[in-house]
């Protein structure tokens, strides 16, 4: 299935921490770290692994906005 | 307040288009671009103006994964 | 861009209403309607015509179950 | 309590797989398999069992759209 | 249709604000002021009116923390 | 990190259920108890406790109404 593409960032999967039904997905995108939280069938089905190359996509209503 | 600056990714504000209600607020990161939706009383709070320093923050289960 | 196809259901476009930065997209599924909030570069980017083919795709933590 | 029923699409429950706080609820509709993640409270509140009839309700900004 | 009442705080309804699709409603819960976003149909369906008393439902996964 | 504090709520942490990735935080919020799933290192790095007192954050979309 294809989706825009538009709000997605790419990054290197650098950890997988699975528990009972989801599992924590770490993506380094140019020195910084986000986490996923996905089902543990979606890492599967998308066969991710510690090196692959990964889009965070997000919704921009998900997105909040903060200032240092 | 201070909330986790965990799942935050830095970016510059490249554009700002407000709606009645909301503003899609454009914020290039190394090169690709998010788009975040949030309230105009945000923008106007947080004084955000093309070329501000700004953070994305993202739950982990607000993340989707894609790969080529 | 792939992503797990897992959580999504199949329906056809019935009505595409434009706003400011976002449109509301219609999807009738089975004789029921569900509504999808996307952002008007989406549906130019998915080239989204009434009578389309699409999918709505949904995060698991972001469904909330109702009864009767 | 009554919520907008706009956003809701029946189907029937077919698997619930807790883990130590939440539980995936796997619902059948017309032959497709949407998962939600709901907190064991809910399962318990609803008194959700397999072939229970339940409605799937999704917020508009929490729809993503894919295409073939 | 009945959900969860779990995750929900009750309020009074202070200001609609209608845009193209959809209206932000002001709720005043104890003096603090939460803003709900959604859609034009649902205020119509609930009959929204200032003064009259609702539940903000949130799902847990939804809830950011912050601190002084 | 500072966000717009706009739609958020104080409240008192009465409760911490912790499981492999994430943690459940029951905030009593005069007399309603809203419960908040954040990640562990978000516990951690807030340094919650029982007795603190929090703000929980939602975005505008991520509230749906009721009404009894």
């Amino acid at each position: 299935m294809r989706i825009s593409a538009r709000n997605s960032i790419a990054g290197k999967v650098i950890g997988i921490r699975h528990s009972a039904n989801t599992a924590h997905v770490d993506i380094s995108i140019v020195g910084t770290i986000l986490t996923a939280e996905v089902t543990n069938e979606t890492v599967e089905e998308l066969d991710l692994k510690i090196g692959d190359k990964v889009y965070a996509v997000v919704k921009p209503n998900d997105i909040m906005l903060g200032i240092d």
